[in-house]
């Protein structure tokens, strides 16, 4: 079965989109066309949105679902007339958090992605140039100013995690590869043992490891099946050692990844440090 | 007033924090304290969290917002037994879509930032990879290969937006910054003419440029507001030559310019583009 899914919105339409991905994810039969529609704010657009509404409903012999963050009722109304599905994902909500609160909603649209607090804003872009000038390594001396630090073998998905902890919670993330020198000593510097209260270290599996080697660097050593699982198992042994949590990045997107490191970390500034196995089975389910 | 919210989920709790972000922009009078609870996923961590919830409430003299996107009703119902005003973000669309669907929900939690489009989640990694390897001109001779490519003066925020349109899209993206080289022959190099189809121009503020430049490089020439003036209005020049759209990173967050430029970009792709003038008016909103 196909259905076409449009996400709606005033502005950037990302609160449209993850509630909406989110609600796709429980109907994982259908095969779901994916709409992209920020920016609906004047009724021109908005009418011209009906008509893709019309063109994807003919297509598919079924009306497309709407997934829509509309504050402004005129244009709401435009392509709620059009021929489709429409779920209102914000409507429902203000009024009884409204209520609650004892304030009206301001009804201003656009909101949740600007530039509303502009020093966590600062705070997030100041990360992201930190992730990236303390990327894979290059400033261990760095390491002190860092909110939080990961290690693991070449290849491992330290960097995209640094940059998302960066970019969605403002976190100066700096991170250390386990290096030949550090496979020959068989064990990690003591700037990494300096820095335990924020180090985690990423894990993946040798034949994932393998199949993202091979394509940076075909038929080489470095990326043979055998060097895989020897880097994995002594950097492993390094991790126990050093009693750092182990996260696995074959089976976990970053969010996940993020998600969990950002839990642990407030943990332990409540003084309520994760036991270390816990990170691995929250991730399990 | 003052008023404490829980985030709260089985799994990341991205989606509960990105709704739940949004409708609080509605209550800008309120003072939010906020926390984030993911991985509530079993009855020990649920019970854990209502105890939280009570504090919150003693300590405000009025009941904690929890906004929750809960599959599993045992743990539901445990947080929703505590003092706080629950608001469930997921149980009221699910059923309509599954009777609009003909499909029954899968009730499975935590699958919408998991890894579930393999290729989807290696075409992001692979695009954040990009983005590290072709920041700030390193390599124009990789234009070609690259999604989209943005351009602007020094500090302009070139590389946050080119990292956030690889994480979130997929988007290879490169960017070229306007050199002295290029001021000094007043024009930027033939190889951006050649990817205008999918060039974007970022332009800031002089007096914004110059207190981030100051931060950089206190006192230098490079952060005084004449330069800046200067290189901002001879930068603007070659745009207009270029005949490239151009968003302003002053006033308008990585988010709103990356949504832009996906609209912008799949516009061209079916061959209807927005007039040059129309995306910052769609920003003004």
């Amino acid at each position: 079965m196909n259905r076409t899914v449009f996400f709606v919105s005033e502005s950037t339409g990302i609160t449209a989109e993850t509630l909406g991905h989110s609600l796709l994810t429980q109907f994982d039969s259908v095969d779901f066309e994916q709409v992209y529609m920020p920016y609906i704010n004047t009724d021109l657009r908005a009418k011209a949105l009906t008509q893709r509404l019309q063109e994807a409903a003919d297509r598919d012999g079924a009306r497309p679902i709407v997934f829509a963050t509309m504050l402004n009722e005129e244009i709401r109304d435009i392509i709620k007339s059009g021929n489709c599905f429409y779920m209102e994902l914000f409507e429902v909500f203000v009024g009884p958090l409204s209520k609650e609160l004892g304030v009206p909603p301001s009804m201003k649209s656009g909101r949740s992605h600007a530039i509303t607090k502009p020093s966590f804003y600062t705070k997030r872009i100041e990360a992201i140039n930190f992730a990236m000038a303390n990327d894979d390594g290059i400033r261990p001396d760095n390491f002190h100013r860092a909110d939080v630090v990961l290690t693991g073998v070449s290849r491992s998905g330290k960097t995209p995690t640094c940059l998302y902890l960066a970019m969605h919670y403002g976190l100066r993330s700096a991170n250390y590869p386990i290096t030949e020198e550090d496979f020959e000593r068989g064990d990690v510097p003591q700037l990494l043992y300096d820095c335990k209260d924020k180090l985690f270290a990423l894990t993946i599996d040798p034949q994932r490891l393998q199949l993202i080697r091979e394509e940076r660097r075909p038929g080489s050593p470095y990326a043979s099946l055998k060097r895989c699982q020897d880097d994995i198992r002594v950097a492993q042994q390094m991790f126990k050692r050093l009693q750092v949590p182990t996260l696995n990045t074959t089976t976990q997107s970053i969010e996940e990844i993020s998600s969990q490191i950002i839990k642990a970390l407030k943990e332990r500034q409540e003084g309520r440090p994760l036991e270390l196995t816990e990170m691995g089975g929250a991730a399990g389910r």
